[in-house]
């Protein structure tokens, strides 16, 4: 279940907000088509979400047939501030534009410049699909026969561009025999997993059941639940997760259960400078939690805080999955090695 | 806003399920009326069902114009034994059919019988009445100017028949001059809070802000919530809280962020005699999770898990606000001498 398609001239995605109930693919022609998309959550996932902004730039670069190169680089810079103030949260959309830019800058002429960018584009969709695929094959040992993984939000193929982050190890232990059941949490007010994630497990022919957000406690409470693997939106420097609104009572209750928590994520989620006073924790619109698919569910009126991110700190992280290795405590040093030895010797999980 | 009216002939009751689109009364003739109003959860709330089974009784009985008055007391054990199997979970059903049977047993003819079975269900619901008031007198000190009561699910007045039993406290607070702000969790998923305490409160002028069930940690780890106020479905001998399902995590939440968590109920909530392993948690219609308000929020053949309460360990519970005073641990301790005071001596609550 790709959410996104690109064939050399057109990329079209998935609009999510339709999901389960329809699958409508939706052209983006450019830098609006995708501020628009990562904005209204047409897109989501943090992997997703840096793959669509790369594309808006490398597209709306197209358009401009200057032969100012100097022109179109401060133009690339404009879209890409206007594009990374999409969605403050998930660090992989400053990820996949800085590597934009990048691309930009050293480029020498405004044909080059138009060419590069397409390409960088594919090359930063291509290393999600790697990096998703990676993720599973370094996450699978954590997970043995017979269990059951609780996930939050969707971290899936819809939030990535293949495997998913979250579910990648769960696809992989299933590849390789394993039986796996997955609990998913419905994460209001999004509703990603009841929409998203029971929708492409089911579609995978995947064992899952639906809870509400308020059963978490219960369901792990009657042993119900071996694992927690959940996905990420922003990887601190000292470990601390910022995911999915949620994300920190799910770990809370894992812990009090002695149920270990991961965090799943590609390299493109950590964020080595930004210190944990300065995240940026998105508020959305209060429509998100007073109606529910178009139905008013609270007074007219109502106050409603809508905060659409919580940060777990790394006390109820047991380790991290990324396409580098498994990342264990002590956070800071692990994620510092991690960063340094780069892809070549990937950390194979150990049991907990 | 009463959710019951009794005229001394014919008993109505807000249709719950409508609210807070619509406040429909309707019409409750007999005992069947009162189990498929219980069941279908058209009125909720552990002192409002066990009300509404009373009446429901009574007036059943008035129909059987049987002068056989061992045949009418048969009756009346079937009835209350089917109206008992209504819900399982909130002890209060039990409680009431409980002193319906008593004074039905002890009727000496049938016109006294089906007199006196009104008589004890119009006392049932004064008492919750002024229980209700007794609560909010015992838990108001708990309260100081300026702070911010986060609660799961109603417990207000639509649960009950008057002040309600957690928002009581607030309500008392609020009447002697206090600022308190309430931050209404909307609890799926039959979305109480949202319908129903975001609603009542915004009624009746209350600062109210509603939030989705997964900020819960969020809130208290940005220092918004000052206290924890819920209801109880049942209290066991030992502290334990049946609740309306999600309260553990929030329980959980408050613990982690050293945040004072009571429990209100009225006397008639407290069960001495089940033991943990024999509560029976309810399970509900799968589709409660998959819909939300007739829209589909899953896909069509997902596995559902629905429990309707949790429990949650006296460990977590700071205090337990009751009719017959506060109750603080060693629980076992306390609810049995409270239980033997009677009203008489009720103990005020003190800070923590």
């Amino acid at each position: 279940m790709k959410p996104i398609s690109w064939d050399g001239r057109q990329l079209r995605v998935i609009d999510q907000r339709l999901l389960p109930v329809r699958v409508k693919w939706i052209d983006l022609n450019g830098a609006e088509d995708a501020f628009d998309a990562i904005r209204e959550m047409k897109v989501r996932g943090a992997p997703l979400i840096g793959v669509v902004a790369a594309f808006g730039l490398a597209l709306e670069l197209q358009k401009k047939d200057s032969s100012n190169l100097e022109g179109l680089k401060t133009e690339a810079e404009r879209i890409a501030s206007r594009l990374n103030a999409a969605r403050p949260t998930a660090v992989n959309l400053k990820w996949a534009l800085d590597r934009m830019l990048e691309t930009v800058r050293r480029s020498t002429n405004p044909d080059d410049c138009r060419n590069e960018a397409i390409k960088r584009a594919v090359e930063i969709m291509e290393y999600e699909e790697q990096t998703s695929r990676k993720i599973g094959e370094v996450g699978e040992p954590l997970l043995e026969d017979g269990e059951t993984v609780l996930t939050h939000c969707n971290a899936g193929s819809l939030a990535t561009v293949d495997y998913g982050t979250a579910l990648a190890p769960i696809r992989v232990a299933l590849k390789r025999g394993k039986r796996i059941r997955v609990i998913a949490t419905e994460t209001r007010p999004a509703l990603q997993g009841a929409r998203l994630t029971a929708f492409e497990l089911m579609k995978d022919g995947i064992d899952v059941t639906l809870i509400s957000d308020t059963m978490v406690g219960y369901v792990m409470s009657k042993g119900m639940v071996d694992k927690v693997i959940v996905g990420c939106d922003r990887l601190l420097s000292d470990g601390h997760v910022v995911n999915k609104i949620g994300t920190y009572q799910v770990a809370t209750m894992a812990d009090r259960h002695d149920i270990p928590f991961y965090a799943a994520l590609p390299w493109s989620t950590v964020d080595l400078t930004t210190p944990l006073s300065e995240v940026k924790i998105e508020q959305r619109n209060p429509a998100e939690v007073e109606l529910v698919r178009g139905r008013r569910i609270a007074p007219k009126g109502v106050k409603v805080f809508n905060p659409a991110f919580d940060i777990t700190p790394p006390e109820l992280v047991t380790g991290i999955i990324t396409d580098r290795g498994m990342i264990y405590p002590p956070f800071r040093k692990s994620i510092l090695e991690a960063n340094e030895r780069g892809l070549s010797r990937p950390v194979v999980a150990r049991r907990v």
